[in-house]
């Protein structure tokens, strides 16, 4: 019901995404060229509009097609419009011109506009894109190697095994506190695949069903970032047969996993490199870019250790990625078949002033995988918006710190930007709100299509972040509103080693402490909200890929709706610190009608909706998860 | 000065754009890879600002840099904020972050945001570019030649001289009205290209100095977008000849012309496809693309007379543009020189289904075009969202019906949609608001470089629409308030042959009437007003690239600043009813000082700053055009 107070508030009802409730496709989701579609919009049965018509480009004209009430749909809650749309490009932009009484408004993947918006918002269908379903079915869990845990102490580095920028090799004691930098760098606790592989149960408890492995090739670090050898599992981590053996084991549990590749630099002691720096007509000389042979070269960043690749030589392409036991193509291939890729700094692949190579070069890695395996899963790291490599010719999805990880820091925390050189750490002492959060969140689903927003990596921590509670201050009740969120939101999420058990510390460099296997040390109850959420999300049709609206946005409340025509489950959450008095929630301009029975999952108090609301027990900080009595 | 009531009313005074006041570049507007630019942004120097970082993002990776207060060019009124920006890429994007006391706020093309935006609406700025420098400081005037004027009689086609589509051709007197389609197709009118020639003066006194030509290739109907020979000109126009005598004479006096090239399509009578249409083997045969040959082909928007060109058939392409006297090459070599192309539904080129080759067809007709003549003009028509095409790779303008046409017509007429399928005219009984105005404009200048910004081709009519006179239910007022827009937005102005005496009619046909020779019939004051304001659009710095910021938007009232350093225009229009009352205009948010004199272009009235206001005698419905006093 709209507020008569008002005369707009009827615009939130309107809603549409790329969820299966709201895009019918006579196939499921995989959507083919010349497949008739249709295309549904619900709003709120008392929404004063007139007409609706659906705008799309097809081959860069206009084309607007009228939409229509379905009446056997339709409630006394919400009505349901919609209208056919045929397939007839790779990628299908559409958006939605609604006539009211109060006049026109347009509105696209970022909601309801007066103005006419450009087409960079609108709603995304990609045909012949064939998404990795099993992607958005998992549950992925992040691995540091080195830290997770030793299960073959013989292939340990040793001390003093190998020196390394000047630094010796030093072995540590499982937990031992961490160097400082650089002396941290190679310092090695011993875990390895075999680690892995015996604690599977441990994984299968907590109900992971995917891995994803910080790099794994032979270097030097301990973070295996600067690699010697890309077709060869480190000896020091079980080596090749370990990944074999692994990978037995892991298929046996329905466990999938992806590795880390770096193929925007190389380490410096890389025979590739090391070659070009002796003679500057060897053959892989073109592999860098020497502005000076051999003392001035490009690197990442500038950090000298790390030079970096240059996509313009055909032969780096070529073993890279394109050839037939190219580096890429090697491991998806038996009987290795790891399940993707996790693609370092994927944002700056290719890119060095003058030469913007990406977008060629990632077709040609795109091509390289899904010709090895359809199904693998090709995930960027991105800080940034990378919207541009999201669009179904590139990436399948990206390491989701823009568009997920960083505003819930900022909403939860503060609003703060790093960087390595100076400014290093800029904050703002003014908390964000929550429509900042809901708004940024929506930038960044309305600038992908929706089967890709289904698939991006979401997380709450990284080899890269400091450990999520550390973030938060040490606050469970903000932490758990974190875990629900990542577990609810649209996207797959990834939980970080240790995050479960509620491991904390204070930098990037402690998120790589070992693993703690001492379940005294452990905050169990953490870990079994962790469990039930990860259930919840496995099981879940709304949550898999259901449809995703903002019910409430206001002060220190969020709640959504994720919905697919058989279960609706809404999430409220309150980052404190006062307690949201008990109260009826709208619920009608989801859609959800009369007496709808609803569970929540943690208390099991059950609600039904009564005049368009959801009446909810009161809230302290934390959250509450609403699911459908079905 | 911000206003205490409104805590955030500092927003609108924060201000940046790509123009030069903003941007100071050492080698001037043409930038190159290396340079090091400054990036300025003013605000009223009361706003709470704390610090302001710069966001940019080198080859992928995020980089902040501080800016600092230019302590010498701040003033009582404004502070000027600057950091040094590198130019290490083609396309260098960036957007501002502000620390404020009121927390943090990203600031883009669309102006201020709480929440993280996407790179979409990020400034741009383009390294290599070679911006063609005349067009910024051209007023177009667009011709179609069959109406403009008739100068010699002797080449007139004749009553019967041919049939076309099943119609005879009619030789016409000049003013008769036209018959309605069919038949109008194919009747002519005498206008030729000695006719243009002859009427130089008519056009020197008006004011401008370029022409944009409706085709002149050989062809049967009087519209020719049908060509028959893209080599050839219509010897019903005066042929090469007349083309190349009018090259020597609108150069003695300054005037540039750009032709209308229809590469997406050839019709139907055209040589290669009837070739194509009587042999599948013919060399010809694969420029176009046949479902059933002969009779199931693609054509324009399934017009069959205008069968589509394929360009996947790389003959195509060499014979279009890539070859080394490809039709593009041709006509831009002497001794014809034509100053740019003006490419007929560059929305659709080379773009079928899953045939999307738009990217390389536009950077191979770029490179061929530019080649010719590095300051050649290439405009693209696109009546929708053409921003992908604008980002300095592809075309150097489009005609601006999306971003400047369109939102004056909403706003001062109704809003509408139109198509040639059905729902064929769906409209909107509800005006739209003055900010829906400005947001569109907005939008649509955040797609794209500011440097194109200045190119985008605006207009009030052509011949694809009705009379602007008419579209405004002849209405004077409106129609100057239009007219006034037209030659002070950012952007080129063309007018429309006999816009500005006055000519109507109530359709697209009707828009296409003979040029009116009666100087007896001409609305005069009409026409002298359209000559100050093409006077003042080609002599005022502010007027050709300086900035752009919107002052005041509010029911019935659009006020905004054209400004470079030596100049500020403030241009005040009321759509009307009502008159405006007199009163203060606020332009301290522009950064305008104390004391600043500026006088009114058409009542010469002078008014001065005061306590961050220009005080504004009454405004009935229609422009008030504001000039420093220098």
């Amino acid at each position: 019901m709209t507020s008569a107070n008002n005369p707009t508030s009827y615009l939130s009802s309107i809603h549409h995404d790329g969820s299966k409730r709201y895009v019918l496709s006579p196939g499921g989701t995989d959507l083919h060229m010349g497949d008739e579609v249709t295309i549904r919009l619900r709003a709120a049965v008392d929404a004063p509009i007139e007409r609706i018509l659906l705008r799309t480009c097809p081959d860069g004209e206009q084309f607007f097609a009228e939409m229509h009430i379905e009446e056997s749909q339709s409630s006394t809650t919400c009505t349901w419009w919609s209208a056919k749309l045929r397939l007839n490009m790779p990628l299908t932009s559409y958006r939605f011109l609604l006539f009211t009484t109060d006049g026109a408004w347009w509105y696209n993947g970022s909601g309801p506009h007066r103005h006419v918006p450009t087409d960079a918002e609108d709603f995304r269908l990609l045909a012949e894109y064939a998404a990795p379903a099993w992607v958005r079915e998992s549950v992925f869990y992040q691995i540091f190697p080195d830290r997770f845990a030793d299960g073959d102490p013989a292939s340990n580095v040793r001390s003093g095994e190998f020196e390394y920028q000047g630094v010796k090799s030093q072995a540590r004691a499982w937990g031992e506190a961490q160097s400082n930098w650089p002396a941290a760098m190679v310092e090695f606790y011993g875990g390895d695949l075999q680690g892995v592989e015996q604690n599977l149960d441990y994984l299968t408890d907590l109900g992971i069903n995917a891995i994803y492995f910080n790099p794994i090739f032979t270097a030097y670090s301990n973070h295996r970032y600067d690699v010697l050898d890309y077709y060869k599992v480190d000896p020091h981590l079980g080596g090749d047969a370990a990944l074999i053996s692994l990978r037995h084991a892991t298929a046996q549990r329905g466990i999938r996993f992806i590795l880390d590749i770096v193929p925007n630099h190389a380490g410096v002691e890389h025979p590739w490199f090391k070659s070009a720096l002796e003679d500057p007509n060897a053959p892989t000389a073109d592999f860098f870019t020497f502005h000076k042979h051999p003392d001035e070269y490009e690197s990442w960043l500038g950090v000298r250790s790390l030079p970096k690749l240059n996509y313009r030589s055909q032969k780096l392409r070529e073993t890279m990625y394109a050839g037939t036991d190219s580096i890429f193509r090697h491991w998806l291939k038996a009987p290795y078949a790891v399940d993707g890729w996790r693609v370092d700094v994927a944002n700056m692949l290719a890119r060095h002033g003058k030469d913007q190579l990406e977008a060629e070069v990632w077709a040609g890695i795109r091509q390289a995988v899904k010709e090895e395996n359809p199904s693998a899963y090709l995930l960027g790291e991105n800080f940034f918006d990378s919207s541009l490599q999201l669009q179904g010719d590139n990436l399948d999805a990206s390491m989701n710190y823009f568009g997920f990880t960083n505003p819930i820091g900022y909403w939860l925390n503060h609003f703060e930007v790093n960087q390595h050189a100076e400014p290093r750490n800029v904050q703002s002492s003014v908390a964000w709100s929550t429509q900042a959060l809901v708004d940024s969140w929506q930038a960044s689903r309305a600038a992908i299509p929706w089967i890709i927003a289904c698939q991006q990596f979401n997380l709450l921590g990284s080899h890269d972040l400091p450990r999520i509670l550390f973030m938060l201050g040490q606050d469970q009740s903000r932490n758990r509103l974190a875990v629900a969120f990542l577990l609810t939101y649209v996207g797959v999420p990834c939980i970080y080693y240790g995050d479960e058990i509620g491991m904390s510390g204070n930098s990037a460099l402690d998120a790589r402490n070992c693993m703690e296997w001492d379940s005294s040390k452990w905050d169990t109850d953490l870990r079994a909200y962790y469990q039930t959420l990860i259930k919840l999300r496995r099981t879940s049709p709304a949550l898999i890929d259901g449809g995703f609206q903002v019910l409430l946005a206001e002060e220190n409340i969020l709640a959504y709706l994720r919905d697919t025509d058989e279960e609706q489950i809404i999430v409220v959450g309150n980052r404190g610190p006062t307690e949201y008095p008990a109260g009826p929630l709208p619920v009608a301009l989801g859609g959800i009608a009369e007496g709808t029975q609803f569970r929540e999952l943690f208390t099991c108090i059950t609600s039904t909706v009564i005049n368009g609301n959801l009446p909810l027990p009161s809230l302290p900080a934390g959250v509450q998860i609403w699911q459908t009595i079905s």
